[in-house]
């Protein structure tokens, strides 16, 4: 059995931090320890360098259909990339198609992940038409491994469930003890801003924004978020933005009442002053859109709360050409931007060494809780005996520029164009074997698994 | 070196949970692993058995001075008692006399703790008496690894400071780096409704809980928050009881405040009801009082929103001849229950085996969140390499009986005779050596240390 | 022009409180004062009554069409009944048959109404469907003096409009001066539990009440106030029942908003024990239900808070056998109880006579604030110069029965029936003839009136 | 007796608007209505006019005892630009000297007020030193007609009481029927920021006003409310100025319990950027200091809300050469600025005027509430027959100038110097007599009476 030997990192988990050895057997972690034998194994030095556990990121979006196209990482660059930024496991959302199954749309989710993953992935189900048909694959989705079902409270027509199906969809997940997710806007509001902008020849991606006030959050959180108390099901809400959404989540406290909180890297580091920008607006549409300086320190304050559980990404890129698709409506501007190989990075540099957050903290909202709660501790999200040997090294001090240019997703654009950070992955392990090491890919297509994740444990 | 080593345990820290070995080299863990060689080490064998990091509880009162005589725990009987619970390190209370240094309050209770210790302790200092004097002493206070300073907002004339010190504290103590706990209850109010009990011949136990309402509490955790907010020092509430005063935590959430909140284990499991028994009701006479069965819900809850940070006792034994000088005056019957040595048997059964919080929240609350907040990590309250070597071995599905009979605390009576509970612990290490086993006591007077504490890292 | 004297009444109003004269010449109040000479006028002896404004209810539905039937009140029956009961003017609802204009609506109404009504009357607008054409509609329909327009957010499908079109039309209305109402209950959770129950075999009357938990009222007066506050409208809920949709209301007011709310008589007095009685549960399903005791606590409170504005009713009869349609099965069961002719005397005896609220404060939810609200003050809604005189004369001490034997409702069963009140309308004037005396009906049929109304002034 | 007729104006109080005449007889309303008859009466020609009550003003200090002088305006000055202002009564507050009793305070003011005051006045009775000896005399202070007690949570050693007091004053005064009024700041917090900034040498103005943070008085307000809500008096707080602590008794709502509120004038049209003036500053030194943008637009909306219920001055003028006490030290500067002449006509144009509030409303918090709440209804506070005729006529379209050279109050300066007004006070009358007209006094020193006062009905 092959055997790896991270010596002298500096172990950072969620609760411990110590300078020390990894051993890892085949794919999982033997020993942690001081001085630990080699015997043999290949031995990496991490002298100087924090090791932490692999990156979760829960919100990721490949290959989605989308207009006759697809968004533009496959399974393959999108893992791939994740795997660079120091993610070694995404979650996707299957998205049913209104009228059909959840086991088809699982099956075609299926069909273009398996053999093609180069990091390791699951998936969310979204259900976008809970019926009596639906009702019943409930069981049997959780039974695959697949414990998250996700609601769209926007995109009517679509994707959208009403009130009704949310009720009914939360309490049979709610029987086999699985989680309901929602993309919480309230679709009706936004859609009659986007055709009151439209008709009113606002088309610059300036409306975008502005045809999603923070009130469509706020209110749709709220909503969310007190039929999930009726109900008793565990919750969890996807890319929060801001701060009259995280009220509703604070105030849900009050009834006792535990609301979950994912929030995405890009909502605490960018704002929406980049809408004005007409020419480039467009890598940044997407929805929820980004959102003021306040919600930012809203979003950041949070995390320190413990309030706000998981940074995401919602990583959905589009090549630019796709974005032109939109360049005369905003509202044509196909969603998402490229951000799954940097969050780890951006977080690192603008959290850690800003001093916003501490290490733990890092290493708590990139990994271990998001594993918590999506059914997949104590095998992934900390550095334990057993778990996945899954593993990320980072040089705590290397400065180093975001670029299209030299990034690993399949998009011709970054939004971070430009931004120095410090702290460099330098080396990432998955299931014991070195997938990146110095900005090479050292694993191919195919290695990649996906993982069948339990009940939440949060 | 003296090495001793842990096998097959169950092996469960705030972000772990496997079943692994684990090596002590000295008094520090030296390794982790699966099949580690024994290497003449002593063999603790654990399969079966769950082994979680010593607890430390951050909130007792050992000999503690009071109207001529002491609370009945000595250093060492008390912790003693704490080691056969599994509470490895406790923190008590330095009181500084008004008109006073704090200087000489740290060397009084240093010397009744110096060569009397069984078990680890710290100390917190209250600063009952701010002025020119002591707030020059905070900066070297903090230096001897006392960093967190408490304050009693209640017993005017003897402990309590007014708002005006809580001010200039806080900005002193934030100054330093430290952190401002509070006694959060309003004294004049509770002062008020005793005189008023009294003038009515109100004597029973029942007008203790009377004269303490939820809103003296509510009132004075919002008050604290609110002073903590505006000068930015981090700031922590012991002891907290009551959905009132809880939801002014939440609702300082808002603001994007973090208020660090402690309950004990009494409130989370007895309820006022017991006041009204006139003949025992003065066991459980304490301030603040126990709350009604809402409350209770709302610090379970409270615990699984990450809100409630620390579980912890307010360990204040007197014997019942001394609980007795109240007999006929609720206000002379001496505060305070013994409770130091069933906190974390009564959490793990009432709530992990009760299903109401997971083995990581067991953790979290009994001993890594204390362990970050007071500035021990990575020290204590976790098992990682390097640490010390507190661990607690627990039978999980052990039954067995509380009783003043065979309790280690020095005091001729329990709240909770008679009480089974699921989940017995078995072995206790601190720093490496066995220091419980199978009832005995392994370690000797004088074992115990003073840690000096750091910074909050939470 | 014919005149009547009221001599030495107790004359209240939301802020006077006289014993004085009130002259009337023709229609209109001409004099208020001491010792006014009677010049050949009709004189009233009102020495040791209490004379109050002419009650309004802006909340009653008329001959409302009902799966091929109607209300029982007719306007004749309805608007009689309601000035036996010191109510001398009505709003009703005109509701949009969904495809069709509001101006045919309008006409369905007025055609029912006209010739027909005892008592004074005017409508709401129920906005059943806004689409381009019933938004041109809005401006002539204020024109026509009806400047509320009503949403439902429950009854899918047949009155319901979804948040899209609330938008809209709170943008147009606001453009135009008006006001939108809301039955903000979230119809689609409703819907729901109605059908579980429904498929659970759980038809008696009790379900109705459990299919609309207060979380479906609370949820959607959040929203409607999120709605509102966010295109700037002016807002009015009606019917609110319980503490959870105050408390939207009452979290509205930090972010400067106001939202105008209505309860109903009902709300007041009666629980949710009688869903209970199997049998006679189907007197009082109505939509929302009653609510619990903590719920009548919150609406009094709301009244002296100045938070809850209006008294109404909700008054939608059905005799006995209408109400049989559902006997097996509560969704059947039309929704509705007999009140409009109650509501002053209930309000009276319940709340001033117990001294729940002052006799202003009786004034205010019975009348002026919603002569303000509505756009008919100073017409209506007092006492004064020029304002109709619409005078209600109250027997303070007056002892009496309710009965389905005696009230003036076209129905045959009463929800009070045996209740004692204290405190007898004992003559009604409207428009300057005496409409009620001493249980007589004075006034014919077609002597009500439309009242055209303008902007809320309040 | 004499009589005055005013005819044809248009009469406005807070539930009617009519044009209409009044007739009045020796001191009280003996007609109101059309086309009234003179009979000899002496008659005013109000067309065009609008007629409101008298005005209220229940919070000025006049010869304010203060460092060995008095606040400038003395009963016969104040009350005679109060006149000028239509204000036709004012409340003053008897401060109780610690250590002495409520009567010898009374007396003490009686003296300086009997036989001075042009207009009419009350007073409130400032329990600066509750003990069982003032507890006594609560219930005789209320048999002279003084029913509400103020308490200062501010000015420890002066004027402050503690919470122990607070309850039992509260306890107290609710027995009897009265009311408990606060100035609601945290006075330890505010002494300690003054005395920070005056060592680091901060002595401007500006430093008043940062040594009064909102903070400072939202938690003072939010204690006062949990304390009057424990007790179940009835609660009033005085000179609210910021949205923290209106957020406080907003949330009290919640709890179902009623807090009045009082703003000054002040707060709704001048804010804190006045202070960096430093030469000027001191004229608006007063506390609470004027507060922000964001905090005026929370006291328009909390007027609207019905949440803020009377608009009183805090009228407590002195003279420059007084305020130059504190040139070089803003804490020795007297606090209090000139108000009560400009009350109501400042409300006029900057609320009506601008349309911000309704007339109604400006009737409501200028007179009407106060006259409720502090038990002068309804001989006071509307006009009605038996009512004090305490009228003011104003010409609603007139503009005119405020200044110093012209205003009636002994000040030499004014913080709204050279304001233009829209909305000019023309005649005044004061219980039948023309008090003010076109400018001139027309009553003497010793006109105005005390207002004996009773409970609260509101």
């Amino acid at each position: 059995m092959a055997a790896v030997l991270l010596k002298n990192g500096r172990v950072v988990t969620a609760d411990s931090d110590a300078v020390c050895d990894i051993l890892i057997e085949g794919e999982t972690i033997a020993a942690i320890g001081r001085n630990l034998p080699a015997n043999g194994a290949e031995v990496i030095d991490c002298t100087g360098k924090v090791v932490v556990p692999g990156g979760i990121d829960p919100h990721v979006h490949l290959e989605m259909p989308f207009m006759g196209t697809f968004s533009s990482d496959t399974y393959e660059t999108g893992t791939r990339a994740a795997l660079h930024g120091g993610t070694t496991t995404v979650i996707d959302f299957i998205l049913q198609k209104q009228g059909n199954s959840l086991r088809a749309a699982f099956e075609e989710w299926s069909g273009r992940a398996t053999g093609n993953a180069v990091g390791d992935y699951s998936f969310h189900m979204a259900v976008t038409d809970f019926n009596p048909g639906t009702k019943e694959e409930i069981k049997e989705i959780i039974a695959e491994g697949i414990t998250s079902f996700k609601t769209f409270m926007a995109y009517k027509g679509a994707l959208m469930i009403d009130d009704a199906q949310m009720v009914g969809l939360m309490q049979e997940v709610k029987r086999h003890g699985g989680l309901v997710t929602a993309h919480a806007t309230n679709g009706d509001m936004i859609d009659t801003l986007i055709a009151q902008h439209r008709a009113q020849g606002k088309l610059t991606p300036l409306y975008h924004y502005l045809s999603q006030p923070e009130v469509t959050e706020a209110e749709a959180s709220g909503r969310f978020a007190d039929i999930a108390n009726y109900t008793g099901v565990k919750a969890y809400i996807i890319h929060l933005t801001c701060e009259g959404a995280l009220n509703q989540v604070r105030r849900a406290t009050e009834r006792n009442q535990r609301v979950l909180v994912e929030t995405c890297i890009q909502y605490l580091v960018l704002d929406a002053s980049l809408y004005e920008d007409e020419a480039n607006g467009a890598k940044v549409v997407m929805s929820p859109p980004l959102r003021e300086k306040k919600d930012q320190a809203t979003l950041w304050a949070g995390i320190n709360q413990g309030l706000v559980n998981v940074v995401g990404t919602d990583h959905c890129p589009f090549m630019w050409e796709q974005k032109l698709m939109g360049k005369d409506d905003f509202s044509k501007i196909p969603n998402g931007h490229p951000a799954v190989e940097h969050r780890m990075e951006l977080l690192f540099s603008e959290g850690v060494h800003q001093g916003k957050i501490s290490l733990q903290k890092f290493v708590e909202v990139t990994s271990t809780n998001a594993a918590k709660i999506f059914g997949m501790f104590p095998r992934k999200g900390t550095i334990s005996i057993g778990a996945d040997a899954d593993l990320v090294v980072i040089d705590p001090a290397k400065k180093h520029r975001i670029s299209a240019d030299t990034h690993h997703m399949n998009c011709d654009y970054s939004a971070y164009e430009g931004w120095e950070l410090t702290g460099k992955i330098e080396t990432v392990l998955l299931r014991g074997k070195v997938a990146v090491d110095a900005g090479e890919t050292k694993v191919s297509r195919g290695y990649g698994q996906f993982i069948k994740r339990g009940p939440t444990n949060f």
